[in-house]
């Protein structure tokens, strides 16, 4: 760790942080400038003035997507605030390009506000054909999200949904190599932060989705054990939680929860478990433990205790569950269609490509490779897809 | 024209817009993902945590300058709005890049009101090295541009400073071919908008500056005459102007105010004067005209009226006044010197430097080539310099 903390000091002040920004025409000449800028530039401001979907035909709009941080809840750094967040939303926009070709900035806020972070959000919106909010603290991040909906580009709070949809692959392709429905299983979850509440949205039906994958009995625990409608303290987040997954009110602490289940989702914090919550649980479970960088258990104890499959956050074991997987496509095909939101079924669409870019899933291959580039491809294709079939679509994609 | 617009909008479509972002770093194994991303992207940012001037070494912020507007004044075409003004804006982010090597990019905004702006400029202001506002309307732009002075970064509306200095380097280097002192002259300026009032500012001595060029006489006409104190009508804005000029509260029309004047600086609009007006200014008058695409007057016409140096805004005559002589040094000096903001003395500073890189100027050569690439590294030197005698920079430059 502390080799890659020097080295990446060094190179960021090599390079003097990670983005450039580069001229797609030439001007050497007064030709040159009388096209890229006056008077030329003046037809297609007018092409815009009179049709504003020109924008993505004639601007960076249809390409180019804004990586937007409070610094609120910045990796394993906490609030560090909008200027020390930056190299983290510079290092995003080089994963769009890099997986994506998408011509990503960032745009860090000074305020944490969330009305204040909507308000921002809604007026730069003509610059961009799409926002993907970064390491915005829960549950501020909800509200800014769910307000956002409706600004005519599509927003997304990548560590909520991002996380979530490669999560879900993974669950999706540990099921098929045990041959088990995944509408037959019982999942914990553990942490109802930013990704937790994510999953159970996707796993369990609510008024007002368009599309979910069912599953037998969800339970969501945090730091106080099983979530239940009415526990003293749910913030209005929480209480909408446990009505939607726990409408029995079972009680009870991570290790009740944990008896008998088929999976384990992990998005909370280190070392909570050991060998023997694991025999716990229903025969081979389905161990995801994503907290960064000591997951919630260790692969090896993980099947010590029994479990057939295992998935972490990190490189250095197999099954790595990783955001990169899913950010570049979703946002591909969003700017492809010129989607206004995201879909419930446009994060499916993702879901399914990234568990069919598997084509023999196996224990310990669960997920494609995070450097596998045509994941990013398959993703854009069937997000795109999912869009235009829901119908969330500017006019001329 | 019609073939500059057609090929225009044909570039425009055929690009998709005139930028793109472009990745410093490669990124093709595990360890690149790990010193670009996480994990070890937390030291650079804990850095700044530290030390919010390491933002300067360590990211893109002492490269990079937004161009901000809100589309309400945009080259001839008026208030088209935010989306309608992204391919101006792109075309400046373009300049940028290839005049000064800066990673400019847009920000248009989907407001009109001063105070969100204002709110909104100083809120992203840490993702950026200095912000370019660009094409908003004049009186919104004084506001907006004064109260923008105390964010941290330099903040200049180009249509007022960027005209403003590039004619007045053109009016020092008339006067060196005339070897008249530039402070005996009677200057007219027609156009009390953004460019009239900044330079009036760079030319009338008022309190709170710390440096200008003193002339004999300043007259300022707008469409209803000469601008005096108490004038039924004025603005606070022309109030403070006509205090600043004529405190004699000399009456007339922009033809009373041409008798005996030595320069005329017109920013307002086309085909106002003919020869008999120049006539009755002093001996070899200077005219800068500079309404595009049409001057107040076409050079042979004022030729003919007797002026003996003539500068309109457009290539095709000679001593073409263009904004890109002074925007890029400016800016770049700002970001080497990494200034808070731009002093008086940062703007007389871009003056010398373009005047002076006309070695032996001439009737017809009083200002360098706008594509003569050592203008900008010669105003960025100089800008620099000031601004460090200013003492108005953070540590570390």
């Amino acid at each position: 760790m502390d080799d890659y903390f020097l080295r990446s000091l060094e190179i960021h002040r090599r390079t003097q942080g990670k983005l450039e920004v580069r001229s797609r025409m030439r001007l050497e000449s007064q030709d040159d400038l009388s096209l890229a800028y006056t008077p030329g530039v003046a037809r297609p401001c007018e092409e815009i003035a009179k049709n504003p979907a020109a924008a993505w035909d004639l601007t960076w709009k249809g390409r180019t997507v804004a990586v937007v941080s409070d610094g609120s809840a910045v990796l394993g750094l906490g609030n560090i605030g909008p200027a020390a967040a930056l190299p983290v939303m510079e290092g995003k926009a080089v994963l769009f390009r890099e997986f994506a070709g998408i011509d990503a900035v960032p745009l860090v806020l000074d305020t944490q506000a969330p009305d204040e972070i909507v308000d921002i959000v809604r007026k730069v919106a003509p610059t961009y054909g799409g926002i993907n909010l970064e390491d915005i603290s829960a549950p501020r991040c909800f509200q800014i999200e769910s307000q956002l909906q409706d600004i005519g580009i599509p927003v997304l709070h990548d560590d909520q949904h991002g996380t979530a949809i490669v999560l879900l692959a993974a669950l999706w392709n540990a099921a098929r190599v045990q041959d088990r429905p995944i509408a037959s299983m019982s999942v914990v979850i553990n942490g109802a932060g930013a990704a937790g509440r994510a999953i159970a949205r996707l796993l369990a039906c609510s008024d007002g989705q368009d599309r979910c994958i069912p599953v037998a009995k969800i339970r969501i625990c945090d730091s106080k054990g099983i979530l239940w409608p009415g526990r003293p303290g749910n913030d209005p987040i929480k209480e909408e939680l446990a009505r939607d997954t726990n409408p029995e009110a079972e009680q009870g602490d991570l290790r009740a929860a944990l008896r008998g289940a088929h999976a384990f989702i992990g998005v909370s914090r280190g070392n909570l478990l050991r060998a023997q919550d694991i025999r716990t649980m229903a025969s081979d479970p389905i161990v995801l433990a994503m907290a960064n960088p000591i997951p919630e258990i260790l692969p090896e104890e993980a099947y010590a205790g029994g479990a057939s499959i295992v998935g972490t956050g990190r490189s250095d074991f197999p099954n790595q569950v990783n955001n990169v997987l899913a950010f570049p496509g979703l946002f591909r095909g969003a700017l492809e269609a010129r989607a206004k939101s995201f879909s419930d079924a446009m994060k499916f669409a993702a879901v399914e490509a990234i568990a069919e870019a598997v084509h023999d899933p196996s224990p310990r291959g669960i997920l494609p490779s995070p450097f596998d580039r045509s994941v990013a491809v398959q993703v854009a294709k069937r997000v795109a897809e999912a869009a235009r079939e829901s119908g969330v679509c500017h006019a001329g994609a």
